[in-house]
Order: C-alpha cells, then structure tokens, then sequence
C-alpha cells in the first residue's frame, strides 16, 4: 500500500507511554483511531531496539488494516523492519534525503520545523508535510525552539507548498483556532495519551474537522492556500 | 567491497566517547588504526541520529580506505545511510534476521551473547561472529550478565562454529590469557579510549597476535578448534 496517495493528518497522535497515565500504550492508540485518529507516530526514546520494533510490528497489524498510517520517530531502521507507513525525522534526526534514501519513494516522511528558515529549507525536500513545532510552548518536550504561536502558523502556511501539522501545546480548547490559522492537521500528545478517554478526545478534535476534507498533494492547488 | 570476505576482528575497537579524555573520539580512532587495531565498532548512545551519522561518514571514509571495517552499534539505519561495513547488535538490539535482511548479504553482523543458552541459539544465525559478553565484570558496562571467565570462554570456543571476540575487562595484563582462551579477536573500551598513547595500547595488543592469523570463514575448518 502506498500510504502517500491518500494522507490524512487531521487527527496526528504523536504517541508518549509516560503519559498514558499506566494504561498500555497499545490501548489507548486503539481508542484514539477509534474516535477518528487519522494517523499516529510511534515515539520511543527509551525503549530498547528491539522493545521498540516488536511494538512496532503490533501497531501497524492493528492500524493498517484500519487504514490508519503508523509513522516511527527518528528510527529509520525500526519504521523498514516494522513495515511502518512512513518516517517522522526532526531537525537533529536523520536529513529528509538520507529518511527519503531509506525509506524509499513510497513512505510518508515527515520533518519537524521550529522557524521560517527550516521551512523555507525544507520547501525543495521530497517530504510529505511539515511539523509546525511548536505552536505553543509545552511541559511534554523541552527542547524546542521558540514558540511558532497562532501568527506565526499563518504565516507559514502563506510560505509552505506543504502541508503543516501543528504540534505544541494543543487541546480543545484552542484546537479550533489552530485549524482556522491555517493547520492541515493537529498533532497531538497528551491531549490523547492523558486523556481520561482518549477515544473522544480525538473524537472531539476530528469533529472540528467535520467540513474541511483532508490535504491531497494530488489536487490541483496542492496547499489550497496557495 | 564485501567486508565479509575477509573479516579480522583481532584488535577490536569499540568506541565510548566519554572515555577519551577529552580528546575527539576520530583522533583516538585513526591512533588505534596506526597502532594495528583491526576493525572499530562506532557506539554512540547519547548522540542525536544526525551526529551519529555525520560521525559515522567521517570514519568509513578514513577507515576503509585504510582496510579496517567500521561497524556500527545498534542502528541499521545509521550503517547503512552511512555507508558502514556492517552492524554489531545486542540481545535488546534488532533481532539477527532483521539486522540482516535491513543490512543485506554482504553487511558484517555481529551478535553480543551473554551466556551459553544465547550462544547455542546464535548457531544457527547469519551472523559473522559473536561478541562474548562480558569475559570480567567491567565498569564500562553496567548492564551486563554474570561474566564469562576464562573458563566459560573455552567452553564458549568448544561450542561455536562462529568465531568469538572477546569483551569486558580485557587489558594488556591480561589479553594473552584471553587470546590463550581461544578469543579469535579482543574488544577493548578503554584500554584504547582512556589509554594515555592509544596507538601504543592498539599496538601492544596487535602483537600478541604475532604468530596467530585472523579468523578465515572460508577456511576448510572453520573455527579451527572444531
């Protein structure tokens, strides 16, 4: 299957098993596509190679048959043995062409931005979209840059070819206006993972999605902004 | 080139950048080569995947034109964007037949065994050799089993078709016990990293091997003690 015909990250579950509140990670990723998740990405920064391809292997048995894409963090090697979707790489992970090398011309890959420069950069990269990171400052990562804010994500949208998914500090009550500054997706980590439901949760925000339809690289203004 | 062809694992190098003094971890590299080091293993488990392969691209350019195999700790991903001769993996790193089908055929594999239930399983893997892990308790490795001992290792020699490198607590006062032990090649941390002259220390080791080829696959007898 080639999952790059028809993305949709409208509802991006970037997975966190210390916010699970002790639930199986497993668990809770199944109740998020339940309530509308439309694409999920495996982050593991402590899990063993191994640990990490085996829970790998038994996500993408669940999702890909529900037509959700599992995408790995950073882990080129755990997304081609896991028989992943796609790749998500930040500024210090693997380069988009090495991902793209490896992953071949089928994989969704996706790369993090913190300001207008990466993406600028990354406008000429063979990647699939772009993580806006973060719109907002964030207890869940603290190595981040400078906070995009609602502006600053309307104004790459106005610069990006790509599609934008926003990360960083996103929750119900401001995913809406995440959305009308011009996100195509919303990524999400514990506004899922901590939820006390994390099956509405998503169903909630993919609600806010209810007329606006997925990005399509394949229309014909591929931005629709543009 | 197929570094499988003609693997020697004599004078084996595994990398720790904390142990190096202060001194760039290539510098430390290219000594032990100068010195006669055989073939380096890159370990890095702090860096982020982008250092890691810059690093990793800086090594095979200066190590294979120089004959010594860089392998690669851990990350397939890694070795194979970077150009690497192969792969050196833990029993919680990615699974033999996964390191080999990322790898492909001509990639060196390599395989730590922790004990002798480990190294019977490994026989029957495409695997180049195995790392026996650890020989003496070490402080560079907290995480590692009960040591083999000098006997353990014989015992390990009788019962493998594969050749053995030996690891953990290895140095010049006691690595000719070790090789006397039937290790086909010894895994030194710091007793190249922390080594006041790491070309010396390299070449010390080297010459305990004077009168001992390196390890052949091809040969007729393969272990040479079967």
């Amino acid at each position: 299957m080639n999952w790059r015909e028809r993305p949709d990250w409208r509802v991006y579950l970037v997975t966190d098993r210390e916010l699970c509140l002790g639930r199986p990670l497993e668990d809770v990723v199944l109740r998020a596509v339940a309530g509308g998740a439309t694409m999920v990405q495996l982050r593991e920064k402590e899990a063993s190679s191994r640990d990490f391809l085996a829970l790998t292997r038994l996500l993408v048995r669940e999702l890909h048959g529900r037509g959700v894409p599992l995408v790995v963090n950073d882990r080129a090697d755990i997304a081609l043995a896991g028989g992943a979707a796609g790749l998500h790489v930040g500024q210090s992970d693997l380069p988009p062409a090495d991902a793209r090398a490896l992953m071949g011309p089928d994989a969704l890959i996706g790369l993090s931005v913190e300001n207008m420069a990466q993406l600028e950069a990354a406008q000429t990269w063979d990647v699939d979209y772009l993580g806006i990171s973060p719109v907002w400052a964030t207890p869940t990562k603290t190595d981040t840059a400078e906070p995009w804010g609602l502006d600053g994500l309307a104004e790459a949208g106005k610069r990006s070819r790509l599609p934008l998914v926003a990360i960083g500090g996103i929750h119900a009550g401001n995913a809406a206006e995440v959305i009308a500054a011009g996100a195509d997706g919303l990524a999400v980590v514990s506004e899922i993972c901590s939820a006390p439901d994390p099956e509405a949760a998503a169903r909630f925000l993919r609600g806010l999605f209810r007329n606006i339809p997925p990005f399509r690289p394949s229309a014909a203004s591929p931005h629709g902004r543009e």
